[in-house]
């Protein structure tokens, strides 16, 4: 085979074979495949697309390049959630003691991402002592016993998906909804998981800007995991505004544990019913609606929080000792109205330039800080009353980049809606 | 600027600025651009387009990464000829010397080609010490003496086109007709003549396949031309059977004294005789049908086979030894009736692999190797007749893939037109 007639092929709208596709994924892993002619060849398929097809064999391909995690060790069916990625985005958190309180394992392995605040693991080391180190044996074990872990990743998962990422994070190609759909289910699949239900973010804050994008992203990946005989639910979920009051890792977590003890935002109170109870009812094998009332009762019975402070017990956390920054900047409003749009994506970089998310994969980011929200689209502000506090540490706060993030008018717009749609 | 939102725009069809193609080539040249970015780039600008102003600004910003070649101390306007490659294309070895003797200055450096033969530097130094390295002024000077000079270019032209063309070569985007158009124009400029006549082959041997696509080319280039206030004409020519009867560098050399002298091939005589009247009448400012007939008169008289000596001798060369392989196999057919195909490309792959083109820059060539058709498309062969010599050196000849070469029936094909068209 050669990498030139393949491009060629790409290059004129041809469907690529799965020995073409092993080819490209094998030779560019072991550098056969210069990166030079892979961005040509990526670039071709962001403009050409591919066929569910393709996607379904790449997909399967850079599974196949690496270790798949072994969980068949673990009771029950393992339900595993995913985000596409949002600002304020900290269902993980609660969702995974919420759902493992019902009865369903969750035994999520989480890297650490880029982004406008770390990942889910990032966010948990804000608990200071919080060990997110887990050999294989004591993670299967600690999910078995008490249902619940979450750690960092182990072992070498996916890594075309991880050297095909990093190109098209530096080459423009990052937007291709087959390119997306093989990346996201290929570490999904890896994950060992039994079921996964797909948070797929739509709006200013989130990678998608349209739901039709989203759809489509939903669909194929749906489509994949049924393939693979893994049943796969997506939920699209708008992300215009930050998700919830907090936006930032030791903030997210306060904001976590105080919904677990009943104190919520709506919003984040609908994307989290909606997902818990969709993964209780394929994890169960129940109706929806039962799903919802168990998820309900153990919420509100402090089951769920309960289940919470065991995981951060066994993994040797302080939950008195949140990292959040003691530098605190109250920013008020300059007029009187409602609120009807807080800038999600400008929010998040904020935090980001505050030091609360990584650019570069090594980098340190600093827990501490955040931007946790007072008033929330819809809601009516006066003069000189808080919008939000900022939590800074470093790095200095820029109160009109902040302020510009809001709009606020004397007739409130329409309330957009939080839950688009669920595809299965 | 960002190389990322410059690549997101071409990727949704946008049009760059000039800001943004100096930024895209000089950051490329320096370096700063990653190759893997610039393919990237490239891939989007294959399949996306360019639009004729894009294409332009691209020229003069390659044009200007390098060198132009200052011609402003020869007399007379000097008229540049470029093909676009064929297989047997002496036509400059043979158009050079009848263009000069009509009285229009040649002064032409031409590079080492890749290709199925080597360059027209190449094939002239299958004269036995021909000199084509010469310093500037002596090649003025020469110029001014002798109206004509074909030696080796000097200087560091177009740099920008040279990096960007080596990545094209192996990423799959070299089929652009705004890349090969900029290209093929920046190189031009750059050779400080001040007109052009283009000959675009097309065909089975050429690099476009196509009618409509060497139209678009020619179109392009001309239009370029023009924006840098250069007239530049393009001559569509067939290239599907090879152009006359030699294919190889000594043996080419060979058929254009054969030429010079009178002896011709219809076809090659109406591609330099094209060439030639319309290079004369530019030139000369004068008509078409009185260039023509100077051209005619200067062939039929030997003025333009004079010419030819006089340069051979001024750069030192020996007419007496041509570099031709004294190993020679005859080829015949194996059946009777017309000759309806000869595969330009693949006769061309043929009389690379003896040895007589390079497939890398440093490769040393075979000056001696090559093919002397007997036959072309039209005529009528007998059994056992011959349909060609190879001359041959250190690599076997492969006589069944060489009869392949041809298509032998009983009812003869309509002949193909030679020239297509003359676009100005």
């Amino acid at each position: 085979m050669n990498i030139l007639k393949i491009i060629e092929k790409k290059k004129n709208k041809q469907k690529l074979t799965r020995e073409e596709l092993e080819y490209v994924v094998f030779g560019f892993l072991n550098n056969e495949i210069k990166d030079y002619q892979m961005s040509a060849l990526l670039m071709a398929i962001v403009i050409n697309g591919m066929s569910d097809e393709e996607t379904i064999n790449l997909t399967d391909i850079m599974l196949k390049s690496g270790d798949v995690i072994d969980l068949s060790k673990i009771d029950g069916v393992v339900v595993d959630k995913h985000s596409t990625g949002g600002v304020g985005d900290k269902t993980t958190l609660i969702l995974a003691p919420l759902v493992a309180s019902c009865g369903v394992p969750i035994a999520k392995m989480s890297g650490r991402g880029l982004g406008h605040t770390g990942g889910t693991i990032d966010k948990l080391e804000a608990i200071h002592n919080f060990q997110v180190d887990m050999q294989n044996d004591a993670f299967i074990n600690q999910v078995n016993e008490i249902k619940l872990a979450l750690v960092s990743q182990k072992g070498n998962l996916v890594p075309a998906d991880k050297k095909i990422y990093a190109l098209r994070d530096v080459t423009g190609t990052t937007s291709s909804i087959p390119l997306i759909a093989s990346s996201i289910m290929s570490k999904k699949l890896a994950s060992g998981a039994g079921k996964f239900v797909l948070d797929v973010k739509v709006g200013r804050g989130a990678f998608l800007k349209t739901l039709e994008d989203a759809r489509k992203l939903a669909k194929l990946m749906t489509k994949i995991g049924k393939e693979n005989n893994k049943e796969t639910i997506c939920v699209l979920t708008n992300m215009n505004e930050p998700l919830g009051k907090a936006i930032g890792n030791g903030v997210e977590v306060f904001e976590s544990i105080e919904f677990l003890k009943g104190n919520y935002t709506s919003d984040l109170y609908d994307v989290v019913m909606t997902l818990a109870s969709i993964m209780v009812s394929v994890g169960k094998n129940i109706d929806i609606k039962d799903a919802l009332a168990e998820v309900k009762e153990s919420l509100e019975s402090g089951r769920a929080y309960q289940k919470f402070l065991e995981m951060v017990k066994y993994q040797g956390g302080d939950i008195n000792k949140i990292a959040i920054s003691k530098k605190v900047h109250s920013i008020k409003s300059n007029k009187t109205g409602y609120i009807n749009k807080i800038d999600a994506l400008k929010i998040g970089n904020i935090v980001k330039q505050l030091g609360g998310g990584r650019v570069y994969k090594e980098e340190q980011i600093d827990l501490g800080v955040g931007i946790v929200l007072n008033k929330k689209v819809g809601d009516y502000v006066l003069e000189n009353e808080e919008l939000l506090k900022v939590y800074y540490g470093k790095k200095d706060v820029k109160v009109q980049e902040i302020i510009d993030c809001f709009e606020i008018d004397v007739v409130p717009i329409e309330k957009e809606p939080l839950i688009y749609e669920i595809i299965r």
